[in-house]
């Protein structure tokens, strides 16, 4: 059966999907994360970003709606292997004082898929004219960005300290 | 049975298992991808990384060899997750013209995986006071920044525009 030629709005519907699981995937993750956290900083920094994330979800449904598509996710195996990892970090080192150091690292996996996801995203809606689109996308992405720094911040201040 | 505090030790040396068999992964997944890809210039550009991630897997040897620990990788389920999504894409858009765009944010998802555990790595190596190591995983680091600004610049000047 002869298929209609794939193209970059196909793509992009994709990954947008792609993304919107994994953010809902990300929004159960986080308050397991403060919950595990030994500091008030850490645990402080997930509940901010779980909010965060809340509205990062909104604009994700923003950009379905412009699609003029309902806003469904797909599996996203890459941040399920991301999420898994670091449940195993949390039951490993439970208790120890390595453990918001692993939190941490798990943490800045996500945040990092997140970057180079919204950045494509943001590339590609660019690249098909939906300038109000890649207007959205990269208010995530600088959220990401700002996120991932703070918990660059966190870790070289405290958390790596106390666990070495 | 009491077990032993887990410490950052602990937690560096398995990240570093992770990653060595996330590179190990990678290794085998660029050759296809370069296959698969349409353009000269994004072949060129997974060839000339599949050989910089050989030395990459080489210095993570001297790392485990720093540590006294064997060179062993352990399953890393976060490379496994962003991996097997680029291979759907390969399959979905084979053919289309959006196949090297889908084919370079599947990359950039894999460097941007690595631009974190290597800077998280590198961050830990400080902390325990392993400078050698933290210079070799800091060569690491600034390489895959690099192949992720090539990747970009890729994407941005030839791929989008042609899927578009």
């Amino acid at each position: 059966m002869p298929t209609k030629q794939k193209t970059l709005d196909d793509l992009f519907l994709e990954t947008l999907k792609d993304m919107y699981h994994a953010e809902k995937q990300i929004l159960r993750a986080l308050p397991k994360m403060g919950k595990a956290a030994d500091s008030d900083q850490l645990r402080q920094a997930f509940e901010t970003h779980r909010k965060e994330t809340e509205g990062q979800v909104a604009r994700l449904e923003q950009v379905f709606e412009m699609l003029g598509k309902p806003a469904r996710g797909k599996p996203c195996e890459a941040i399920q292997g991301i999420i898994e990892e670091g449940k195993e970090v949390m039951d490993d080192f439970k208790g120890s004082d390595a453990l918001d150091a692993g939190l941490l690292a798990g943490a800045q996996a996500v945040e990092h898929y997140e970057i180079s996801r919204y950045g494509t995203l943001k590339s590609w809606a660019m690249q098909l004219r939906m300038n109000d689109a890649a207007e959205l996308l990269d208010q995530t992405l600088q959220e990401e960005k700002k996120t991932d720094q703070l918990l660059t911040q966190i870790a070289e201040s405290s958390a790596n300290q106390k666990a070495a």
